[in-house]
């Protein structure tokens, strides 16, 4: 089922930034939009990395482990924000709009279907079971949700996209990114668990007291990454996950979003290290298993705004920096088209 | 000379708070994008911001003060650099053109003037005087500069521009503002000067001892600001101090650029302190004197890439994040419009 990843193109990177030492401006002047350049470049492999066009895709599931009370919201809200995005109405609609990038609405597994043509219906099983008794879902089921990932970005790279930015939507589903991550890194769940959305005290004690009964309930190990992905994840993490890998098997840049889709690329991580060349972090949020996960990909993100919301919007505020970067590449005059004269002159 | 400056509208930044809370999210997670549409809210004294049309305006001069050798590159450079401008190979120009933003080119004293349709003559004189032997410039030079901000303000406000991106070109131009800086807030000059655009150490230590010699030569005092901008600013600093004073006047919110525009800003504030509450730091570079003076300017920057190129270019990469902050508060659905249950429920 894993692709094969190929190597991250340190030439090419090298090679992008030779071009943009050459750009009317002082060398390194650009600071982080040079870094990311060369990166893309790397990733890419090649220098000439022309525009590359945008998808947002976001993944979406029911968790069963919304029945413990960790969220501020109730389950039902993640059927209604799939018909809000199917509207148009929601946060990173507008954002996609402003970015011109393609927002792609993926149904892993939302309890109650809804039927709209601006939904990608790639159902696995009507939400997951509740983690905190056993495994949210089976082997099979995992497998069939992380294939629907891989499969996703062969078709967006077959289509032409440049850039796939991840989200996602799924009441429940920092509970389930804070098992993972519990999981995957081994840390202890307080240090892992946040408000998410935005739960209250109790609600903060219920989530980490449920995250322990959620690690208990199952056997999970860094050595399975996988395996800790059904046992504790859920469908739209397996979905981010398989969209990593096959991401990164096509040379595509995968744009991070917060705390959720970097869980999903952990997994991805630890199941094919090659991955983690191939990621990009659009923006720290507060959740504090966010920041423990950025530090184990080797990961600096772009953005630090306080955003807590997911759904990709804090990737799809960093897209226009990846279009800027990609842009100073291609489109500055060098120090001898425009006749300026150069520092070491 | 001074405009009247008007009061923020704290009761239009609370209407545009109160829109953003009934949007289908939860309340404060987009974070610091919030907090940025609801102070261009109080800005524009209005909730309903629409679109705000942006400009660029970089306001561009040579130095006098070059000959001390402060600088990485040669004085030429202003004037190959309006070139570059002119012809659209400039970082600038490629970061307008992605934030659809308009480009506006001001001269307002390069020594050989570059006679060009793309840029806009307001010539005050062929460059500064050398600060460190005496005044940069006369205080009638300075008040016509000074004047030449305040009206391109008025023009641009009547044009339909809805937000004023800051830009600067001008070689030895940090020495100057470090020189200004160190006069405005009272500080060492060797807490305030920085590389630049890379100057090495033996440049650093020559622009240290060139900023001494500037505070010497001239009676500057944080009383008197524009007579520090006319004792050892620029032209260009001058027209930016003005600039932000004809905007403020306008309701017109000012987007900084770096540690040069700051500076500009900070004797405007010096000037009328109304003004720092119509201006929104865009990014934070590695000059030391530019953290200085946000944190004088209670300015949290949107950004920290690490650029430290000038011309408007951190401006010009913030201005998505603006077109996103209003976008957000004009096109989000709201919970009761999208049926989407809210925490409360």
């Amino acid at each position: 089922m894993i692709p094969r990843i190929p190597e991250f193109a340190a030439d090419a990177a090298a090679a992008a930034q030779r071009a943009l030492d050459a750009k009317t401006k002082p060398r390194g002047s650009l600071g982080r939009l040079e870094e990311l350049a060369c990166r893309l470049a790397g990733i890419r492999g090649t220098p000439d990395l022309g525009t590359l066009d945008p998808a947002i895709v976001v993944c979406a599931a029911d968790h069963g482990v919304a029945a413990e009370g960790v969220s501020a919201y109730p389950p039902e809200v993640t059927g209604q924000m799939l018909r809000n995005f199917a509207a148009g109405g929601a946060a990173v609609c507008v954002l996609a709009r402003q970015a011109r990038a393609r927002l792609v609405v993926v149904d892993l597994g939302v309890r109650q279907e809804v039927p709209d043509a601006a939904i990608l219906s790639r159902r696995v099983r009507a939400g997951t079971a509740n983690a905190a008794e056993g495994p949210a879902m089976s082997e099979a089921d995992m497998r069939q949700a992380v294939s629907t990932g891989i499969e996703l970005a062969d078709e967006l790279a077959e289509e032409g996209v440049g850039i796939v930015a991840l989200g996602e939507m799924g009441i429940g589903n920092t509970t389930a990114a804070s098992a993972l991550t519990a999981a995957l890194l081994r840390v202890d769940p307080a240090a892992v668990c946040g408000r998410g959305t935005g739960v209250d005290d109790a609600g903060l004690a219920r989530k980490r007291a449920t995250v322990w009964r959620m690690l208990e309930a199952n056997v999970v190990s860094p050595y399975d990454p996988l395996g800790a992905v059904a046992a504790v994840g859920g469908l739209e993490i397996a979905a981010l996950a398989g969209l990593v890998l096959g991401c990164a098997a096509n040379r595509t840049p995968v744009l991070l979003d917060g705390f959720i889709t970097a869980a999903a690329a952990m997994a991805a991580v630890c199941v094919e290290e090659r991955c983690g060349d191939f990621l990009v972090a659009s923006h720290l949020s507060p959740e504090p298993g966010h920041r423990l996960l950025l530090d184990y990909l080797h990961q600096e993100p772009l953005l630090d705004l306080g955003l807590r919301l997911g759904e990709g919007s804090g990737a799809a505020l960093a897209l226009p920096l990846v279009a800027a970067a990609t842009a100073v590449l291609a489109e500055m005059a060098t120090f001898a088209e425009a006749g300026v004269s150069d520092a070491e002159a």
